[in-house]
């Protein structure tokens, strides 16, 4: 099968290699249908995670078909299309049974990281019954791949932890993939103002389509001054970190309301100052989280009844052959204006 | 009447000054039966609370008898005895009816501060219905003086932003008082551990007397190291910080557990470092409170019941005209081995 | 002034009555804009509600304009224009603290029951701080009048008490006013499904003009079987009963699913049977509630940002001289197709 | 290997069986320690449960040592020392993902019910990893094996659904097994009273050494009344059912204070009178509950901190041998005194 090999920090190929096989019994092996490229995997591009080492095939999103599958796992058979989740939960761990998939003793983010991904046309899923989920025959697949990992981390790191409530006003600080994808579902509690703070036009405009009551380029704009113009001096009730550096995590510190939360999905690199010498009084929460997943059949529901359209996410769309080409789409963003890239496998 | 005065920076004396009158028909004035020292008057007496202004009257804890009572009271009468909360509750914005009392748009933390305070023979007390507390004949006033402040900034900003639950492994950083008084209220919701983390060997000992299970001399053992040995490399399910400094709540950072909370009491003067670096995938909490003492009644209420003993906390007693030598007493607390002193009027 | 009076079981009449006066500093009189009848009017003109004696003038809802203020009214002023609560709230005894203003000790709803109510010119609202709304200049008040009880209460008892969640299963049984009402807020929170359950065809009909998936005529159709069908064999995840008699709360426990929760919102005349010897193994909640119209603040936010239309359920208008007519129409709902009449004064 | 056999209503005898095998790569087979009996068993024996047929060796509850161990099975080996849940998790269905492991779609409450069970030399266990919890080397076997149902029964359905807080006033209704083990967790959360009612003064007495601060013989006074004398004419905030009679569940709903929730924990076999034409506007919370054993991690965590003692609640030690008179002995718990017995195996 062809397959997107990391070949260390700078370096990528599409290159033959064996279809995967069974290796314990809770397995399976889904032939990939869709998958898509996401911001994690510009990251290891760079060389950023250490854990993903070179010869590694990339990818942790995708929809497929199961072409294998486990004589314990009890829940799918072969021929089942199945959603993959970005997380791997065994079920039974400490952490699993609380809910806590992101740190899964023997999962949590390993595909296209520690195993091998999805972005080639077959895929060894491990503890396929908790990190699977069966779809109905009749779903757009495109939708679908984006409820691998991208619709339930800005949903769970960002609308659930930032607490969105109706009436509530919401900043969200980054207009990239996941400051728009948490602009889709922190439409499920309706809150009543929701701001979207980002340096670029364009991204600004697809957020004002998307359902932003106000956006504010920050780069031409005093964006603290604007958002308490807005908000009556108040601030906002959740500030929704969707970035991942110090400026736009102070941002967030800046705007928020007293009693409010910040609800970080960014992934940083660096420390960031948090100034409790003012915020210490001011009653507010912040919150950290990697993706559990948890949500993924309440937001499979959602989409099967049309309660929002992550389709309107999508950019571009390629054939797997030309991935190489999704990639530097993907990841000159500013100019191809890409969002989410879809690749058909 | 005598009243303890606030003179500037380093400078304070107990005078003469006239018993306050009733300035709006939603006022009380108390005469002070009991009163004690909070931290946060050495703060003032530092000069680092520019809202307090020479010539107040400090003290923003007391218990006492209602000696004029405005019009518009409708729960209490003179005669009554009362606790008085730290926080001034109108009980009408936007903030008191969430329950945010703290936050009052015509309260809040004004007492000892803006208007005149507790340290005196008799106090004005504005929205008196709902800033003070109606406490039963036979109770005893050491123990509810401490419900003023010190007893709901713990349990509230420490114990229920915590979220500790049975079982949970908690570590309180800071033995002084504040982090002592989270030690008693901590203990409602049965942890399964307490490690207390101090510098001081004697506030160590009294926090092994009050129930923490472990007690750690950061001066003398790596805290960190410690934490995680004690808890299978896990780390603990809520750390309070009770200090106020940016070591203190690196400490907090490090030795929180995935999936676990931060708590922060401490009032602090400088920013921190928040290292998100590592935490942004640890799912973690941090939450910041200043008192809204919205949990006094609860706190009354196990009190009455006799399930937590707050006069453990009590180190020294004072005659009001000794009031010089309370302060000099709780303001050298490593020698005078001062945890909270009580002065009766 | 003129006034609709309340003559004793079955009578009624339209009287000129004096204006008002303040009777306490907390008290506001405010000079009514618009009103509206509520079912609640009907069971005191039937003679269910004992604490509604002759003379008094009826009616708990309405939007109009502060005419006088009392002297310890601190947030409104003569002119301002406000929303006024069907529950009145002290903002100080035990309940009101606790958000519970329903039980309040000296307010709950007495409006229109216990004192004189709003279908007047004029009306003397008590706690005036607490129980009145102020409003922007530029609000449709059409809408707001059912701010003062329909809303709150379909939303609090009905909404709130039903914990409905994005990609859950709702049925609301009942589609009069108060049912339609839980319908358009329910979908605050984005259920997947919303069943509307009703003998008459016409207000289902309505139902799903303003949002229900689904409408069950459970006069021509067995609902639970339907129910059961829709829901491949799980009930539904929130029962809302929204009538108010054994048999419609009967068909909430009957179609529940297992982990779900019934809402009560029906004012019952009699006792029901609970089927524990099924249920108790079910895992099911049940909830009742008098309104506490705590979520006011909330419910005009999400007005103001026109997150949903209330004015959908205004079925007719009618000056004050022909509220007799109006509560006929209202209460020949079948004939007249009434769901809310608005009374412009 | 000797077992317990159900042999038809009234009938049950200690007959040899072979050990059971491994049936499926999930399962283990535990070796039993001890085992205890339930009130369930008790209704088996009355041919109350028609789902366990002839034959059945009876009991959910117990502890041991694995014997044989699936395949897939990977957090267990053989020789470990394990707690028996009573109810059997798959760990992946939508129930178990949401923490209702009592709804399990292959599991529940199967053991000594639709699958043979613990009062037998050896047990199989299905899907072990999630339904048996390992055990630390130094426990107490006796206080373990009440964590198999009753503690995390009690726990759960009374004390977690009626959302006991500090400071709070509990009723327990019914001082029998599963009272007086909701009597001891409910003391986790430090309410100020705890109210225990049973027309048993043995029970009561038991309730009064185990932390009730009143007790209620409502077989000779008035408990409504008594209730309402002891809190202020307000009721309980809790009241917890633990018998299961309409006459228990009805003096539930006369008790419990406006807000506040019943708890039920008692298996009704007939439905109770729901007083919604009083409590309709009482806005209180009815909850049911199957034991979902989700928090046999916590209770195992405070039982290992001694934050409990569950021994408290054994009343007798049988051989297994004799086994047929502890059922004697705890069918006869009015004479015998009997609370929980253990048999030692």
């Amino acid at each position: 099968m062809k397959a997107l090999i990391y070949q260390g920090p700078g370096k990528k190929s599409l290159e033959e290699r064996p279809i995967p096989a069974l290796m314990k019994p809770t397995d399976a092996v889904v032939k990939i249908i869709k998958t898509t490229i996401c911001g994690t995997d510009l990251h290891i591009l760079k060389g950023d995670v250490p854990t993903c080492q070179p010869g590694r095939i990339l990818g942790h999103e995708g929809v497929g078909i199961i072409d294998k599958i486990g004589e314990s796992v009890t829940t799918l058979k072969v021929g089942d299309h199945v959603l993959i989740s970005c997380i791997t939960s065994d079920g039974k761990c400490e952490y699993c049974k609380k809910g806590m998939y992101s740190h899964c003793v023997d999962g949590g983010w390993i595909l296209g990281n520690q195993i091998d991904g999805t972005q080639a046309e077959y895929v060894r899923i491990p503890y396929a019954d908790t990190s699977l989920y069966k779809l109905p025959s009749d779903i757009d697949y495109d939708a679908v791949v984006l409820l691998s990992d991208i619709l339930p981390t800005s949903f769970e790191c960002g609308v659930l932890n930032g607490k969105i409530q109706p009436g509530n006003t919401v900043a969200i600080v980054g207009a990239g993939p996941i400051g728009l994808a948490a602009l889709l579902t922190a439409q499920f509690y309706s809150p009543a103002e929701i701001i979207m703070i980002d340096p670029d036009d364009y991204r600004l405009e697809m957020g004002k389509k998307l359902g932003a009551t106000t956006t504010i380029n920050n780069k031409k704009l005093d964006a603290v001054k604007t958002v308490f113009d807005i908000t009556n001096k108040r601030g906002v009730d959740t500030a929704i970190e969707a970035v991942g550096i110090p400026e736009t995590f102070v941002l967030c510190e800046d705007i928020v309301a007293a009693g409010g939360t910040i609800a970080n999905i960014g992934v940083h690199g660096v420390k960031v100052d948090l100034h409790l010498e003012r915020l210490c009084s001011h009653n507010i929460t912040i919150t950290t989280r990697l993706v559990d997943t948890i949500t993924t059949p309440m937001l499979l529901k959602t989409l099967i009844a049309k309660k929002f359209n992550p389709t309107s996410l999508i950019s571009h769309h390629f054939k797997f052959d030309n991935i190489l080409d999704a990639y530097e789409t993907f990841s000159h963003a500013a100019d191809s204006k890409a969002i989410k890239v879809i690749i058909d496998i």
